[in-house]
C-alpha cells in the first residue's frame, strides 16, 4: 500500500503538482484540508497532491466490517485550473499504481458532489474499475458559497479500495501494507480502540463542550480576521460533531443548529481568505484565461453537394443527457440551417458518452443570392416639393450603399415607401456551417451546467473537442477557447488515441472501426442480444420491459456495450429479491437474471465499455458485488434481531428538520392522519386495525441498518421485517403501499389502509414543510414537494372511494396534526399548500394531454381529483355535441351579462314577460330535479332544456330594464342560473 | 523541498521501512506520534519513517524569524531494533538528498535527549552539516518510564535546515518548495496567521477548558483500557497546554501541575499499551537477539614475542569520554595482563571518537609455567600412630591429583602441614589475551552508559568493532555478540571504510595514511598549530590556555583535525564579545581570534574532521554562524527596548519549582537575603547602596531573550543591560558576580556586594530546596546543589571579611527568607542542608590535596570556612614542629582520660599532689592568656607551656583516686583543659 501511496506522490509530482502533508487535526476527507477548500478559491493556480487519513466517527466497526473503517486513506489532487486534459492524466496514474488499463473496465459514472455545509458543490464521476468506486472525480464548482474561477478539478482516489481490488483480498485488514506486513497488523488496535471510543466510550458532556470551544473560537479567528487558524478550528467543531453523532448523542434539533453554525462559520471562513488573498496580492500570481480560438479570415469553398459531420465530443456526459443532448443538438442545427439559405437534406445526430455526432446529407455548396428589400422613408417624406430628395431620403440611400435613384418603392398597409432592393450575396457552405455550428455549441445547455478551464462556455460536462468536416473540407469552428480539428478521439486507452477523420462520409464506420458505436439504437440493441444470449447460457432470461430505465442507462454509460455474464453465491438468493436487484441495478447497473418464472437466478449481466479482459473484469464485478451482498446480508441478518418496534425507537435520533422535530415526530403525525382520515371514509373492523397497527409501525424501518444503507428500499424492508416480525401480511403491505408511488406515475398502493397511510404521509410533508416555510422555490425543492402533491392526488384520484378526502380536507387533517405537536400552521401556508398541489394536478392534467381547455374549467372541482377526472372525461365524451356546445354557449352568455356580485334571488312576481316567465319557471324544474352536488353529465342532462328559454330570454328581454325592480329580478333570475352551473366547472375556461 | 522528502521517503522504504502518514492531530515533534512513542514499547521490530509537521507555538513569530516556525518539517525514522550500522544507513541518506559527504564536514556531536514528561530518554548525537545541526540521531533508552528492550534508533531530520543549507538560502521563506514554488508562498500566510493565534488571539479561558477536557477524556479512555484513544487525547492536551503557554497563560503551578498530569497520563499510555501488545499477542512478532559471538576451541600460538593491537571500535563516543575511556582501558589493560603471566613491554592507549587502541610491546609467546603450593592438613593429622595416611591427607591427595607419597610439607606460623606442589602450566599468550580484551571490553563503563543491539553489552555508545592481532596473528576476542576481526573501519566515506589489518606493528602510521590520528596529543598539537597560522594570516592570536577546555573538546570530535579560518561580518563585533565567544564556544566549538590585545577580530577557526573541501564547509560554517549571530543581535536589540524591570516582570512567569513559586519569587528571596547578610558585614554605604539596588534587579536578565536563548549569559547580560540601562558600574558588577562563580573552581566574585548577592542567591538554592525535600540523591542533583554549596564555601573563604556569616548564620538568614513567602523549613531541613554544605567543604579540601588527617580535625569549625581555612593552614606550619606535637600528645592524653560527661569545673582545694597543682596554676594561666576564640596560632602558642605540667601530671598522679572528691576535682582539672582546647579543632583527628 506504501508503494501505491508513493507511486502516485511521484506520479503527480512528475506532473507539477506540489506536496502537502495530510492535516494535522481530523477531517472527513481530504477536501477539508485547507490545501483544497481554501486554495480552490480565488484566482491562483494550485496544482497539488496529498494523503489524507479520512476520518469518520460514523463508519466505526471495530475494525470488523471488510469495507468500512474510521480512518481510511484518501489520495486527493487539486488540479487548478483543469488542465484540459485531467481524465486522461488520471488513467494514467492507474497505470502508474500498476492498473493494466486494456485489461480492465475503467468507466466514469456520473456522480455529483454537494456539501451544503461547506457551501461546496461539483460535477464528475465516480470512477469504476470492473465496477468497483475507486476514486471520486469532481470540477468543483463552488466553495463557501461562491463560484470558483478558475475550477479546480479534484481527483479522490480511495486507497484501501484500490488495493483491495489489486491485491484481490476481502477485507481491508488482508491488504499488503508493506513488504511482510498487512494493513491490520499495523492498524488493527487503532481501529478497535478509536472505534471503542467513538461508539461506546467518547463521553458525551466533554466532547460537547469541547465543540462549544472551538465553534467559539472558530468565530473569534474571523472576527480577527485569520482564516487559517478559523478554518482549523472549524475542522475540530466538525470532528468533535461527528465523535458525538457516532456516540448518538446529537438529537435532531442540535443537528440543525450546528450544521447551520458550521455552515455559516465554513462560509465567513471562505470569504476572509479570499479577502485575505486578494489584501496580500495573490503571492502564487493568477491563472491565465485561455485565448478565444479564432476563425480564418477567408472559408475554404466546395463544388459540390457533399455531407456534413460535425463531432462535439464531450467528457462522460450523465447517462440521462446522451439521448436529450443528441435531440437538442438535432433541434438546434435544424433550427440555425433553417435561418439560413444552405440547402441539405436529412439531419441525423447520434450520442454516446463522449460524443455527439450530427450528419446532415447533401449539404450544397454555398447559399443561393437572395434579393432584400429595405423600406425606408415614407415616399412623402422623400421629396421636397420640388422633387429633390429629401436630407432623410439621402440618409437612408448613403446608407443602404446604393443611390438615390436606384431606390424603389413600396406600398405596406397603404403608404408608400421608398425602398432599397439588394442582393444579399449567399455565402459559401463552409462559411455558414462555421456560424452555425459554433452557436450550436455555444447554446448546448443541460439540467445541471458547469465551468472547467473554458472562460466563456457552460455544459453539463466539459467540451475537449469539435470535428467538423464538410465531405474531406475543414470547417473551421470557434466557440470560445474551442477550435474544430479533423481529427477525433477514440478510447483513450487506443494506442492512438486520436485519429484523424478523413471526410465526413462513412464516419460511424470509422468509428465502429475504433470501438465506438455512436448510434444509441444499435448499442441498445447489441446489449438486448448479447445480455440474452448470456442469459439463455445459465437457462436464463431478462425482463429487458421491466428494465427498461436501466438498459437505457446502461446504453449511455458505453460507447459500445460488451456484455459479460456475472455470478454470484447461491446463498444470497435467501435475502429478498428486492434487496438483490436495487443493489444490482441501482450501485452497479447489473441486469438481473431471471428464470421462467421470473425468480431470480445467481447471475447478471454487466455491460462494460468495449474490449477487455472478460475474465478480469468479470471477476472484479462479481467481487463487488459479492462485498455488496455481504454487507446487505449482515444488515439483513442484524435488522432480524430487532422488533419493528425497537427499530422505530431509533426513529428519534434521524433528523427530518429543524423545526418539525425527528422522524420520529414526523412518524407519530403520519399515523394520527392516517387514523383522521381512517374515520373519514367507511372501512371495515379488519382495515381500521390494520390502519392503526400500520400507522404505530410507520416508517420503523427507517430505522433499520438496511435501509440507511439502501433509502431505496424504504417499505420494501418494512414489509419484508414486518412480516417476519409476525405481523399481518395486510398491515406488512399497508406499510409497503405507504411508501407508493414512489416515482411520478409509479405503482400506487394497492389496499385502503395503505392509500390512506400514503396520504398521510404526502399531507404530513406538505403541511408541515408548508407551515415553517419551507415550500419549493424555483429549482429547489429538496422535500421533493412536488412529488408528493402529485403523490396525493394520484392516490385520490385512483382511489373514487376516498372522494370525500378532499385536497383541502386532507391538508387540514394534516395540519391537526402538526399543530399538536406545538408547531403554529398559518392559514394562508394551508391556502398555499392547496394552491400548489392544485396546481401539480394540472400540470399533471396538461402533461397527460388534456387541452388546455378543459383543465381549466374542471380547475374549480380539483380540490376533489376523484371529482374533477369525472367532470373531465365527461367533458370528453360530450365534446362533440352540439346539444353541449349550445348549453356552454347559454350558460356563458348568462355568465357575461350578469355582475359578479348578483345574489341568485329575485321575485318572479316582478317578471312581465313571457319569455322570462317561461325560463323562471324552467330553471325552477332544473333546481328541482338536480341534488346539492350534481356531477357534469347529470347537470348537463338536466340543463339542456334551459338552453331554448334562456336563448328565446335573450332574444326577447331588455335585462337591463329601466325599472329598478324589474332589473333586478331578471339579473336575480340569471344569476340563479349561472349559480347552478357553477359548482360543475369553470364554464367561461370552455 | 518536496523532493526531499520524497527522496528520503524512497530511500528508507528502499531499506525495510514501512511509511505512515504525519499524525493527525497537532503534535510537537515526530516523536510524539504513535508511530514512534509507542511502538518503540515492547518486543515487537517495527521500522518506518514519515514526514512530520511539528507544531509548537512557543516558536511562533509571525514568519520573520528566518529560522524559526510555529509549524516546521520532521522527517522522523524508527528502526527497531538497531541493524548495527544506522549512521552508515544515515549517512546513505544525506546521499540521497544530494549531499556530497566527500565536500562537506559531517560530524556526531553528543546530544542526549530527555523528555522528563513522557518518561522518554535517550543518548545520540546532533549531526553537524558544516557546524549546522541538521538531524538528532538518538538510541531511545527509556519511554514511559520503562526500559526499552529492543533499543530504538531515533533520527530525525530537520526538513527546513537541511534544505536551507543545501539551497544556500538566509530565510525559511526562501526555501524552494517546489518547482517554481518558494515556502513562503506556500505556507507564509499560515505561518503569519498561526502566529497570531498563538500569540495574541487564543482564548485562555476556552483552552483551559479545552485542556481540562482532554484530560480527563484522556483519563476516561486509560480506565476503559484504550491506550491509542488514549494517547491522542494527551496530544491534545499536551498542545492545548502549548497554546495556554505561547499565550504566556501558565503560572508556575499551572505549569508544574499539567506537567505532572501529563506525565502520569503519559506513562499510563505506555504501560497500557505494553499490556495491551501482550495481550493480543504482539502481532508483529518478536525480535531475534543476537547470538553470542563464539571463541575458537584452539588457540593460535606465537613463537616469539610480538607487538598486540587491540582497537574497540565505537561510534563517537561524547569529548569527554575520549580520555576518560583511553585512561580506563590503560588502567584495566594493565591491571588484568598483571593477573597474568603473561610479560609484556610498555602498554600505550589512544583515543579518538570512534576508537580506543591499545598498542602492549613485546608480549611474550606464552605464560611461563609456574609452581604452585596448595597447603593440605596439618602434618600431624596426616598420618596415624603408625605413619599411615589418614583419610584426611588421601582426600587431599586425591582432590589435588597427586599420589599421597608425591606430597611435601610446609610450615606456616609454626605449624606443620603437607602440601602439594602443582605445576601450572603457562598458556599461550593469544589465549590469554582472548580473556583478558574480553574482561576490557565488558568491563568499559562510562558516566552514562546506554544500550543498543547487544544483549548484554553497555557502554556510553555502541561498540561496533573489536580488532585484535598479536603481531600478525589475530586474537579472537568475543565480548556478547561482539567478535574481534583484523580489520579495522576507516572514515565511513572512505572509499573502502573497512580495511584488513596485516599486523600490529606500524598500526597508527596506518591509521594516519586513512586519515585517522590515534594520538589526541598529535591531534591536539595540530590543532594549535594550524589554527596558529591560520589566525596569523589576519593577524590574530588564540588564546589556547583561556580556551583549554574548549580545545580539549574539540581535540576529540575529531579523527583527524582540519582547521579552518571563518569569517563573520565585522558589524557583529558591536555585540558583547561574550556573546560572540559563548556562540562560538558552545554552539560551534570555533575558536576565537583576537588581536594582539586580546580583543575579538571577526574571524574564528572551525576545525572538521578529516578530509572536505575547504571553501564548502567554510561557507557553510559561515553561515550558520551568521544565522546564530543574527538572533543574538535581534535580541540584543529587543531586550534593549526594555528596562531592566521590566525584563524583570517576565520572571513572574518563569518556573523555579512548583512549591518555592517563580524565579520572581527566588529573586525576592535572594534580594531580602542579600540585605539581611549585608547588615552583618561591614559595608560602607556606596555599597550597601548597591548591594539593595542590586538586589531589587537581581536575576532580571532571566527575563531577556538573550539570555532565554543563551542561559549561560546570565549575569553577563545582567551587566551589560544594566550599564547601558544607567544603572552604576558598582551594580552592574554586583549583578554579574552574583553569578559567580559559574564552576568548581571557576571565578569568584570581585565585590562585596556580588559577593553577599552571590551567598544570597546559593543559600536560598539550598534552603529552598531542603526545605521542600529535593536535596540531591545519588547520582541524581538537578538543581545542581552540590555546586551552590561549593559556591557558598569558595566565595566565605576568599572573603575572610564575611568570616561574621557562617554557614549556620547564612543558611538561617536564607530559611528566614524562604519562611517569608510561606514556605515552612523544617529545622531538620536546615540542619541537612548544613551537613550537605560542610560535606563538600570537605570534600573540596581533601581534593586539593589536603592530608585527612588535618581536614578531619578543623571539620569543626567548616561551619566559617574562614576560620577553617586559617586553622588548616597553621596545622600546616606547625607540621613538622615537635613542641607542638607534644602539645597535641598531651591534649590527646587528657581527652582519652576524661569521660566525655565531666563537667570542667573543679575545687583547687581539694587538689593535694604537687603536679597537680602545678598543673592547675598553668591551666588558670592559659585560659587567662586566651580570649573567647582562640586562633589555632594562638592557642598553640598560649597553650604550650601546659605540655611539662601534663606529663608531670600523669607521672605522678593517679587520676583515679579512691577518694571521690579528689577524683572528681582532679578530672575537673583535666576537663577544663580538654574545654580549652575543643573549640580550636578536632585534636583527635589528629
Amino acid at each position: 500500500m506504501q508503494d501505491a501511496l508513493i507511486a502516485l506522490t511521484k506520479f503527480w509530482t512528475d506532473r507539477g503538482c506540489m506536496i502537502v502533508q495530510p492535516f494535522n487535526t481530523e477531517v472527513g476527507a481530504g477536501t477539508n484540508n485547507p490545501a483544497t477548500i481554501l486554495r480552490v478559491l480565488g484566482p491562483e493556480p494550485w496544482h497539488v497532491a496529498y494523503v489524507e487519513p479520512s476520518v469518520r466517527p460514523d463508519d466505526a466497526r471495530y475494525g470488523e466490517n471488510p469495507n468500512r473503517l474510521q480512518t481510511f486513506t484518501q489520495f486527493q489532487v487539486i488540479l487548478k485550473p483543469d488542465p484540459g486534459n485531467p481524465q486522461e492524466v488520471y488513467l494514467e496514474s492507474l497505470k502508474a499504481l500498476g492498473v493494466d488499463l486494456d485489461a480492465h473496465d475503467i468507466r466514469f459514472v456520473e456522480d455529483n458532489w454537494a456539501s451544503p455545509a461547506l457551501g461546496a458543490w461539483g460535477l464528475g464521476w465516480e470512477v469504476w474499475l470492473d465496477g468497483l468506486e475507486i476514486t471520486q472525480f469532481t470540477y468543483f464548482q463552488q466553495a463557501g458559497g461562491t463560484n470558483l474561477d478558475p475550477i479546480s478539478v479534484e481527483i479522490t482516489y480511495g486507497i484501501e479500495r484500490i488495493l483491495m481490488a489489486l491485491q484481490k483480498v476481502d477485507h481491508f485488514k488482508d491488504i499488503a501494507y508493506a513488504p511482510g506486513i498487512s494493513y491490520g497488523e499495523v492498524f488493527g488496535q487503532s481501529e478497535y480502540e478509536m472505534s471503542r471510543y467513538y461508539l461506546d466510550d467518547a463521553d458525551v458532556d466533554i466532547n460537547r463542550s469541547l465543540y462549544d470551544g472551538y465553534a467559539k473560537e472558530a468565530q473569534r479567528c474571523i472576527d480577527e480576521r485569520l482564516p487559517v487558524p478559523a478554518h482549523v478550528l472549524v475542522l475540530k467543531c466538525s470532528h468533535t460533531f461527528n465523535v458525538l453523532d457516532s456516540r448518538g448523542a446529537i438529537s435532531t434539533t442540535e443537528r440543525a443548529r450546528a450544521f447551520a453554525q458550521m455552515r455559516r462559520l465554513a462560509r465567513q471562513v471562505s470569504d476572509l481568505w479570499s479577502e485575505r488573498r486578494e489584501e496580500i496580492g495573490h503571492p502564487l500570481g493568477l491563472v491565465q484565461p485561455h485565448a478565444a480560438a479564432e476563425l480564418p479570415n477567408q472559408f475554404a469553398s466546395i463544388e459540390s453537394p457533399a455531407t456534413l459531420l460535425f463531432e462535439i465530443g464531450t467528457e462522460e456526459l450523465p447517462p440521462g443527457e446522451v439521448p436529450r443532448t443528441t435531440n437538442a443538438v438535432l433541434e438546434t442545427l435544424t433550427a440555425k440551417l433553417a435561418d439560413t439559405r444552405l440547402a441539405h437534406g436529412e439531419i441525423k445526430t447520434y450520442g454516446t458518452p463522449r460524443r455527439i455526432v450530427a450528419l446532415v446529407e447533401q449539404v450544397s455548396a454555398g447559399e443561393p443570392d437572395a434579393e432584400q428589400t429595405v423600406r425606408g422613408p415614407r415616399a412623402s417624406a422623400a421629396f421636397d416639393a420640388e422633387g429633390k430628395p429629401t436630407r432623410a431620403v439621402e440618409g437612408f440611400a448613403r446608407g443602404q450603399g446604393v443611390a438615390v435613384d436606384q431606390l424603389t418603392r413600396i406600398t405596406q398597409q397603404d403608404v408608400e415607401y421608398v425602398a432599397a432592393v439588394r442582393t444579399d450575396t449567399g455565402r459559401g457552405a463552409v462559411e455558414v456551417l462555421s456560424k452555425v455550428l459554433g452557436d450550436v455549441v455555444s447554446e448546448l445547455r443541460a439540467e445541471k451546467n458547469m465551468r472547467w478551464n473554458d472562460p466563456k462556455l457552460s455544459f453539463t460536462r466539459p467540451i475537449r473537442w469539435l470535428t467538423a468536416l464538410l465531405g474531406s473540407t475543414p470547417v473551421p469552428v470557434a466557440v470560445s477557447a474551442l477550435g474544430s480539428h479533423t481529427t477525433t478521439r477514440v478510447r483513450r486507452t487506443a494506442e492512438a488515441p486520436v485519429i484523424p477523420v478523413a471526410e465526413a462520409d462513412g464516419y460511424l464506420d470509422l468509428l465502429k472501426s475504433h470501438d465506438i458505436v455512436a448510434d444509441a439504437s444499435e448499442r441498445q440493441a447489441t446489449i438486448v442480444e448479447s445480455a440474452r444470449t448470456l442469459a439463455a447460457t445459465v437457462d436464463g432470461t431478462i425482463d429487458f420491459v421491466g428494465e427498461a430505465a436501466l438498459l437505457d442507462e446502461i446504453t449511455n454509460l458505453v460507447e459500445q456495450p460488451n456484455a459479460i455474464l456475472g455470478s454470484f453465491e447461491a446463498r444470497y438468493l435467501d435475502l429478498p429479491a428486492d434487496i438483490l436487484t436495487t443493489v444490482m441495478r441501482k450501485h452497479q447497473r447489473y441486469l438481473p437474471v431471471r428464470n421462467a418464472s421470473g425468480d431470480l437466478l445467481s447471475h447478471f449481466v454487466a455491460v462494460a465499455d468495449g474490449p477487455c479482459d472478460h475474465d478480469v473484469v468479470r471477476a472484479g464485478n462479481e467481487a463487488v458485488l459479492r462485498a455488496r451482498y455481504e454487507d446487505a446480508a449482515f444488515f439483513w441478518r442484524a435488522d432480524l434481531q430487532v422488533t419493528p418496534i425497537e427499530l422505530k425507537a431509533g426513529l428519534a435520533k434521524l433528523a427530518f428538520e429543524e423545526r418539525l422535530g425527528s422522524m420520529a415526530a414526523r412518524a407519530e403525525r403520519i399515523a394520527n392522519n392516517a387514523r383522521a382520515l381512517g374515520s373519514l371514509v367507511s372501512l371495515s373492523a379488519d382495515e381500521t386495525a390494520t390502519l392503526h397497527r400500520a400507522g404505530e409501525l410507520a416508517k420503523f424501518d427507517l430505522g433499520s441498518q438496511m435501509v440507511v444503507e439502501l433509502t431505496s428500499l424504504a417499505g420494501v424492508m418494512a414489509r419484508e421485517y414486518a412480516v417476519r416480525a409476525g405481523e399481518t401480511t395486510e398491515v406488512a403491505q399497508a406499510l409497503f403501499d405507504m411508501e407508493l408511488p414512489r416515482t411520478t406515475g409509479g405503482k400506487l398502493p394497492s389496499s385502503t389502509p395503505g392509500a390512506l397511510l400514503a396520504l398521510a404521509d404526502r399531507l404530513d410533508l406538505l403541511v408541515g414543510l408548508f407551515a415553517v416555510g419551507a415550500q419549493p422555490t424555483g429549482s429547489s425543492d429538496p422535500f421533493a414537494l412536488r412529488r408528493a402533491a402529485l403523490g396525493v392526488v394520484s392516490i385520490l384520484r385512483a382511489n373514487p372511494g376516498l372522494a370525500v378526502i378532499s385536497l383541502e380536507r386532507g391538508l387540514s387533517v394534516a395540519a391537526e396534526s402538526v399543530r399538536a405537536q406545538g408547531v403554529e400552521v398559518p392559514e394562508q401556508a394551508l391556502a398555499d399548500a392547496l394552491v400548489f398541489s392544485v396546481g401539480r394536478y394540472e400540470q399533471q392534467l396538461l402533461d397527460t394531454g388534456n387541452d388546455h381547455k378543459s383543465v381549466t374549467a374542471v380547475l374549480p372541482l380539483a380540490a376533489s381529483p376523484a371529482a374533477a377526472d369525472e367532470t373531465l372525461a365527461e367533458l370528453g365524451r360530450r365534446a362533440g355535441d352540439p346539444g353541449f356546445a349550445e348549453l356552454v354557449a347559454a350558460l356563458q352568455r348568462v355568465r357575461r351579462i350578469v355582475p359578479a356580485d348578483t345574489t341568485p334571488v329575485y321575485d318572479p312576481g316582478v317578471l312581465t314577460e313571457p319569455e322570462e316567465l317561461a325560463l323562471s319557471e324552467s330553471v325552477a324544474k332544473v333546481k328541482d330535479s338536480l341534488g346539492t352536488s350534481a356531477t357534469l353529465a347529470e347537470f348537463a342532462d338536466a340543463a339542456t332544456p334551459l338552453v331554448g328559454p334562456v336563448n328565446a330570454f335573450f332574444e326577447a328581454v331588455l335585462v337591463m330594464a329601466e325599472d329598478p325592480a324589474l332589473r333586478t329580478a331578471r339579473l336575480g333570475l340569471l344569476a340563479t342560473i349561472r349559480d347552478l352551473a357553477a359548482p360543475v366547472l369553470d364554464w367561461d375556461a370552455l
